[in-house]
């Protein structure tokens, strides 16, 4: 088995990244169906490492072992989802303009597609210790994309990362790719992320995690002499709007799909409801009491380490002692290694009035704002724009009533959903998982998703090249056969 | 005829784009072909303005008439080319997965198109007065994406930005878009752009100009609370491959070309070849012999104003007093007020050796760089990464001889041409004008062609939204027949 080569220490780091870029050199070059079995024996590698990973993980992020089989399960979906996209082709957006030499001034003829960008750093999630870490969606997407990659391990699970990083060291050799495509750092040292972020060799980063981490990644990078993309994926408190009709015709079942998502996973997702907002009525007061009585009843949970719970209750701490706050469920705490789920209840405008009450609570909570009317309920929305999801409960005649909302909707979040709980992310084509700042550093790309491969390409234009010199993409005679735009006419 | 309303006082900023997202929370939904008429109707309204406008920015510009009638047939064309992406519609790059109910667990039904990002503030070009100014490229791309936007008027012809900002007022009395659909601000302080930059409503900004006044603007977003997207074009020395068999070949036909190609528009475009890299050979001094010559020849011009003027005198006597280059063209400065253009030699030793004759000499002018072979060459080429272009003049047999060139052009601009000249920017599908920093901020979107108008949209993805409540982009009939992917199947 061949060694990781976790470094961890600073001057390490212009190694890592000068070899990174001399294996991109390389690697770039490699051919999409190589490319593509790399990825493949990524998941291959990925499940032979049978139930060490799996228990190594338990250990460390007291996730269960059914969690963890389904996020294992996703990350080498993710990574066959890439390898199938290489090998379909059309991903890279070839585009051809023919010549028209008897147009004044004559029109060269023009070949455009994607390229990759260079090697990317990788902030792995703690969240999700797979599918958002080590070989998770970032990494996959950049191999994918022709980049070569180099992952800081998340210091709460770096026995996972480790052997995660092992299984991709594996597939480098089996499928003889250059060594460094992807390298392994850990570290708990800011100075190393920030080192990695400005080394001239990085071309993009990609991070998940908290606000302040990764606002810091996005600065570093923005004063750099040449800046360079950083995808930062932070937090979020997933607005929910509770519509009076119906609350009115079916508050507890809305009561118990939301006491679900609330708490699920311990409520240790990104998009994870933490924002409840409704007009007061009557259907509110039922959706109130049964809801109360489904999260009283939920089980207390260990969160993914000790910092994360630590950070669960100073957090939901400040929001319960601000002016106008109250607990509608439990508030005792059952056992200092477990998190006990709550919902915080304050009205419009005691919301409005207090800034705090807008930042994120990493956990099992959520607020319920209860507003006066949909006025106030709609500046309620509008004061934490900046999402990753948004989510409408509403019947056909609150839709009516209210026909502004979901174009609204758009420029809060990057996913609207209507009659639905955001947690569960759908891999497809068609998701966002993205949204404007503070959500995200860059709301133009989606973290989750084949689309997730654009956020590690740049496009790049041929003009008057011989076809013998063209990439295969651009050729003609279309020797790839895929989907391509020719003299401006989409996909042909 | 309303008033262009130029604001110019710094207070007056807030209210200005105040103004812009109120315009922008009516134009984003107004319909894509009343949008295409509005465009149509742009371009009519700047016909219409007939000698007026010609004879201004021949004053304001001293570019000559049959350039700027040129210019604004570009202009118009582009923004009917904008007209016909959004009658053709398929540009909103509209994905649908369907739902799967009995997957485990359930696949939701998600959809996702491109929509409006918010008011775009544009800073104009002072080479392009229509084509990259007030009613060029970005406002086009800006306006068809459903964005709102304000222009900063560049001063040196602020006369022509006002009538054109006419125009385009007339054209939304014309056709009922809200008034501040379009705002034209003008003023010299560099707050003004400050302002507009960093005002909380901006969503985006485009600036086509100098590399300190773009990286400036990159540097007043990425300090904001909510940092945006800012595309800056900045300078560009867009080197050329001289190969040693095509300049054997055809020293002379090459030297022609690139004597036109240097002094066209005297030298004022951002894709002028300002450095030419070469091997010493037998062909290259039959080159320089005749470069020289067809460049003594050319007349000395005046260029767009004085402070460009000179800044060129400034800018090429520092590069021909560094230390081992030479004039090899004629040095006498004919007239204070014109423009003579100049051919400087310099060895690939001396080239690499002097950081300062990196630098962009916007002019007609171009820096020979004579290397003692192949490796030195490709040592020069590098060390300039950053283009907009790069161009190679080669033979078959000279990319025989060197297989790698094609691809490591990719790396360096964002167009890449064979046996051309990088002057003339084909307006089409396949153009990319842009590439890694320092020649734009954000090297994976373009400025010229219609991808331009993916630099002012974000994707929003639709979560099991009911058929009516979705954009007609999204509705399962596809009631604007455009194309699609489907359920990951490209371009359905």
């Amino acid at each position: 088995m061949p060694s990781t080569n976790t470094i961890t220490s600073l001057p390490e780091i212009d190694l890592v990244m000068e070899q990174s870029m001399q294996a991109f050199l390389t690697y770039k070059k490699v051919h999409a169906t190589d490319r593509a079995a790399f990825l493949e024996r990524i998941a291959f590698e990925i499940e032979a490492l049978g139930e060490v990973l799996i228990r190594t993980t338990q250990e460390e992020t007291n996730l269960p072992e059914a969690r963890l089989l389904g996020e294992r399960g996703r990350t080498t979906m993710q990574l066959r989802m890439f390898s199938k996209m290489l090998l379909e082709g059309s991903w890279v957006e070839a585009s051809i303009d023919h010549a028209i030499p008897d147009k004044v001034p004559a029109k060269p003829d023009i070949r455009k597609m994607l390229v990759p960008s260079g090697p990317v750093v990788v902030f792995g999630a703690s969240n999700f210790p797979y599918a958002y870490s080590t070989a998770g969606g970032d990494t996959a997407s950049a191999l994918a994309g022709g980049c070569t990659v180099v992952v800081k391990a998340h210091p709460a699970h770096i026995k996972t990362s480790s052997l995660i990083a092992t299984a991709i060291s594996n597939a480098i050799e089996f499928c003889k790719m250059p060594k460094h495509t992807f390298q392994h750092v850990a570290g708990t040292s800011f100075e190393i992320g920030k080192a990695l972020v400005q080394n001239s060799h990085t071309s993009a980063v990609g991070f998940t995690g908290s606000f302040s981490g990764g606002r810091a990644l996005y600065d570093y990078a923005a004063v750099r002499p040449k800046p360079i993309p950083v995808f930062s994926e932070m937090g979020s408190t997933n607005p929910v709007l509770l519509l009076t009709d119906a609350l009115a015709q079916q508050a507890e079942t809305i009561a118990a799909q939301y006491a679900g998502s609330i708490t699920l996973g311990v409520g240790q997702f990104c998009t994870n409801p933490g924002l409840l907002i409704a007009v007061a009525s009557e259907g509110l007061e039922k959706f109130k009491i049964t809801l109360s009585n489904a999260i009283n009843q939920v089980a207390p949970a260990k969160m993914l380490h000790e910092g994360i719970l630590k950070a669960y209750e100073i957090n939901r701490s400040k929001a319960l002692a601000t002016n106008g706050v109250t607990a509608i469920s439990n508030e005792n705490i059952a056992n200092e290694n477990f998190a006990t789920p709550i919902i915080a209840l304050v009205t419009g405008n005691g919301f409005l009035k207090n800034e705090n009450l807008k930042e994120e609570v990493f956990g099992p909570y959520a607020m319920l704002v209860e507003c006066a009317d949909m006025e106030e309920l709609k500046k309620v929305w509008n004061t934490v724009s900046g999402q990753l999801t948004t989510s409408i409960m509403g019947t056909d005649k609150d839709f009516e009533n209210n026909p502004d909302l979901i174009e609204m909707a758009t420029m809060i979040a990057g996913r609207v959903l209507l009659n639905g709980v955001p947690t569960g992310v759908e891999v497809c084509a068609s998701m966002v998982h993205g949204g404007p700042y503070p959500a995200t550093t860059d709301s133009r790309f989606t973290a989750v998703g084949i689309n997730a491969v654009k956020r590690w390409v740049r496009p790049v234009c041929y003009q008057n090249c011989p076809d013998h010199l063209l990439p295969d993409a651009l050729k003609e005679q279309n020797p790839l056969q895929i989907k391509r735009m020719i003299d401006g006419n989409p996909y042909q």
